[in-house]
């Protein structure tokens, strides 16, 4: 951007009608039900693709099935700047989630197409796909997707490899996808914040220090299951009933000590799962988050070491498996500055903050230096059709997003 | 049976063949497979016919579809005396639930055919239909079978109604079965005992005091889904954690007083169901089973009473929902004594037990004084392969079902 020109801003009202419209892919009852890899999803890609072209940025279906535009630089030789976020949902969940950022990303591109603003860089706006499975689209792209966890079965019934065919992808060639540290010049991602920090405090943007690393386990409870009239009590091995003394124990272990980490228990299944019949086995997840690993690793054991005593107690037996690992990840101290920058010029108050929420920027920052912008999210609320961020901080961040991005793309540090 | 004759006998090797050849109908890798008004049902009733048959029973299949064979008595205006049980079996049973008190009962018509013993009462020895589906069979004799259950569908894929026509009976006269308090003179069942108390006690006959009443609850735990990351613990309104309290707070209640009652949390389902969520919706079973209903309804107050302090402990609501009432069904005083003098006699040990399972005999009790005999069941195992009943116990049962019946038949109470 030539100094002296007057600031670019993106149109609100196109933002807010686009994610209006993406709200209806997976519209139910219970809130919004567009886990990758369900037809709503691809269907939703579909649109997506369209307001991209529409951006007038070329869009390619990489071998991972995420969406990459892209929209030359004046400096081609240069890595490109990369926006971008997620449109796949948790299941019932809410219209804010990913989309802000996702559609805030095109917007921005739009916006630029519009304006006939050419960057330095070349611009890359990619649409991860499959966050809430696992950040699969952006661990792709970092290569950390192992073949092993391709057959793992999402949300949508299938396979993560039958879902990124199911997609457009390829996942016999994922090894083209994988990008090395310095291929990209920066990545910016705009979310809501997903918790109630902003929204309490009255504050525009969170500028985000860092991801909290999340680890997340399978938690399996073997007892008997038997005749719930003809079992005595004395004489039950109850796989439901040590799974809720765990339950409790991880709420009760993980509060024991100050700080921000959290565990989480939101899955469970009882088998045979009948009124009459004394559950013989429990599967449940186990997830916990913080900033620091070892503290992470330090609750873990204490909670596996009271579960093996509820077991043993409860004379069942009981296994633990670990599913996914993300370690923490600080943004970059610079790209913090210049959001911070953008959105102090745009008369917005800012403050630095921890995502406790993983995201894709997280795999990213492995690549070149990264940073997230958050927005409010009314009464904390997420994962939920009740999730909600006002229009005003919905344009604020992409504002933001925009402007951080022409800075980015003028700072003597940026590749 | 005069005064000084010789105390006859069931023939045990002709019984435990019987079993043995009855195994062989629905016979598969994961159990037996003979669930009501499959072909193995059908065939296997055949079967039992031609036994029947052979110990000079004059075999009708009623309208209900049940099997009823008949001798007559020396004083033929009398009520009947009747003795049977099923043969119909749970998906992936076992060969002892129902089988052994219906091929008993055969087995006792045998010995009396036999020894050329006349009693003063006629006898009918009954095969219920579908027991393991709801007590079809004898639920048509005491006229409790709506004509709208007709409809449902069972195991076999068959409606009812289809299938009491598949048997030979005809759905649309089952007005004709019916039967009015005191049209039975007594009824008396051998079963295996489906729990663990006989075997591991180490005693022989089990006199049942009654059917334990079952009421069955849906229980609906509200608080608010919210993203695992980005709520702190205290800001938490987890409907898992409120339930898994709860199933603690039932087990605890339930044990909390001496008895034989059980409650059991057997079903639970929480919504969204995602590791990454807080469970905003949980909902799960609640049963609880005794002889004295009062006794029930005293559990579930304590119960409900502290869901509700843990509902509003925990920031979220909860919900019960009757959604199934069987009330106990005590056995008749006097004909528990009659088992348990016919059992000493024979040198037997005995117990007073309640029946934690459901029976056709429940529904018996309606129409004339009714008694059980329970016979050990190894480790406590039924509704599985493993279901196994010791062959010394089985012509036990047989034969205290034969005394019983004999005592019965003199007793001056019965009409």
């Amino acid at each position: 951007m030539e100094a002296g020109q007057s600031a670019p801003h993106i149109n609100a009202d196109r933002l807010l009608g686009h994610l209006e419209q993406l709200a209806t892919f997976g519209r139910g009852p219970g809130g919004t039900n567009r886990v990758a890899y369900s037809e709503a999803d691809r269907q939703a890609r579909a649109q997506v693709i369209q307001w991209m072209q529409a951006a007038g940025l070329d869009v390619e279906i990489d071998a991972a099935a995420n969406i990459v535009g892209r929209r030359p630089g004046r400096e081609p030789d240069r890595p490109p700047l990369v926006i971008g976020s997620h449109i796949d949902t948790v299941p019932n969940g809410g219209n804010y989630d990913g989309t802000v950022g996702s559609l805030g990303a095109i917007e921005v591109a739009q916006t630029l197409h519009e304006q006939g603003i050419v960057l330095r860089h070349p611009l890359e706006v990619v649409i991860f796909q499959n966050e809430e499975g696992g950040l699969i689209g952006s661990r792709a792209w970092i290569g950390k997707l192992p073949p092993e966890e391709l057959d793992h079965v999402s949300h949508s019934g299938k396979t993560i490899r039958e879902g990124i065919r199911f997609l457009g992808g390829d996942p016999d060639r994922l090894d083209e996808v994988i990008r090395k540290p310095g291929d990209i010049a920066a990545y910016l991602e705009l979310h809501i914040e997903q918790g109630p920090v902003l929204y309490e405090e009255q504050i525009d943007i969170g500028v985000v220090e860092g991801i909290v690393g999340i680890r997340w386990w399978r938690v399996t409870w073997e007892g008997t299951a038997n005749h719930a009239g003809t079992t005595p009590m004395d004489r039950r091995r109850d796989a439901l009933l040590a799974a809720a003394r765990f339950i409790q124990a991880v709420n009760r272990i993980v509060t024991s000590e100050p700080g921000r980490q959290v565990g989480t228990v939101g899955q469970i299944e009882a088998y045979p799962g009948a009124p009459n019949v004394i559950p013989g086995r429990v599967v449940c997840s186990l997830e916990l988050r913080d900033l620091d690993d070892a503290k992470i690793q330090r609750l873990y054991a204490a909670i596996e070491e009271e579960a093996r005593a509820i077991a043993q107690e409860s004379g069942v037996a009981v296994r633990f498996e670990p599913i996914n690992v993300n370690k923490p990840a600080p943004t970059d101290p610079r790209v913090r500055d210049v959001i911070e920058a953008a959105a102090q010029d745009l008369g917005l108050s800012t403050k630095r903050m921890p995502s406790g929420a993983g995201h894709d920027a997280q795999d990213m920052a492995q690549l070149g230096p990264t940073g997230m912008i958050f927005i409010p999210s009314v009464d904390g609320i997420s994962h939920s059709p009740k999730e909600y961020s006002r229009p005003e901080d919905i344009a604020n961040g992409a504002n933001v997003l925009l402007h951080a991005l022409l800075r980015l793309d003028e700072a003597p540090w940026v590749r």
